[in-house]
């Protein structure tokens, strides 16, 4: 095991996986700065990342890779690939395709809380696609997000 | 439990706390837009984050809560609370006083995976503070991070 003190300063890539295998990875676009979405990828997920530029996750819920915009189409080219301090979390700066988000909005927070208040919300985007048209089969996606 | 579609849609905050009773949390620069660091909060850090405006997390490490900046006086003021489309990651944009990852650095992601590498990383930042000056008692910091 690398030292807390060492993985700090080194310029080898030793990311961490927790004890399920996943690392968290935040994405944000490369030229907005929006940060659209955080999920997981796994040893196999990020390999692929690194070797198509695309962005794979690996999906909680389903247990299985995921190509970001596989059915939507819209897709996560990887401008860079950030780690912190701790090698154990990822920020993808990434050129987008489309809506990040499988409810439809460009981004997963498109909701904020309402100043002063500690239990209301308000959104602070509006849909950028429609995800029932993007979506076939009628079927809901189950991805696109942290639980994914 | 409400349906991860009504999720999607209510404006009632109902930030969803895994099985530790955490939410991974996303500190965003509310101005420059550049990702800080990603920890973690309780319910209680929720609550004290949204009651005194800056930030509170909750330290795995030390098993303890933990106001940002209480040590090295880098706060974070938070401008707005983000919520994503499931409600179980948050984004925090904030104004900071004083570089924001305890190694020195102002954001914990001060290092990029190289162009056409898969296993070497170099700098993107530079120091903004020196955290042995910081850093009271040389006792090295113990959070600031994922892990933390």
């Amino acid at each position: 095991m690398v030292k807390k003190q060492t993985i700090e300063k080194i310029l080898r890539f030793t990311p961490k996986f927790d004890k399920n295998g996943l690392i968290p990875v935040v994405a944000q676009d490369a030229r907005a700065g929006q940060v659209l979405m955080a999920a997981y990828m796994n040893r196999r997920a990020l390999d692929l990342t690194i070797e198509t530029g695309y962005a794979v996750y690996f999906s909680r819920t389903r247990q299985k890779l995921w190509k970001k915009g596989e059915e939507s189409g819209h897709t996560q080219k990887v401008e860079q690939i950030l780690v912190d301090c701790d090698q154990d979390c990822l920020v993808l700066k990434v050129t987008v395709e489309g809506g990040q988000c499988h409810a439809g909005y460009q981004s997963c927070f498109y909701r904020a809380l309402k100043k002063g208040s500690s239990k209301k919300l308000e959104f602070i985007a509006k849909k950028a696609y429609n995800p029932e048209k993007v979506y076939k089969k009628g079927k809901y996606p189950r991805h696109g997000r942290v639980s994914a």
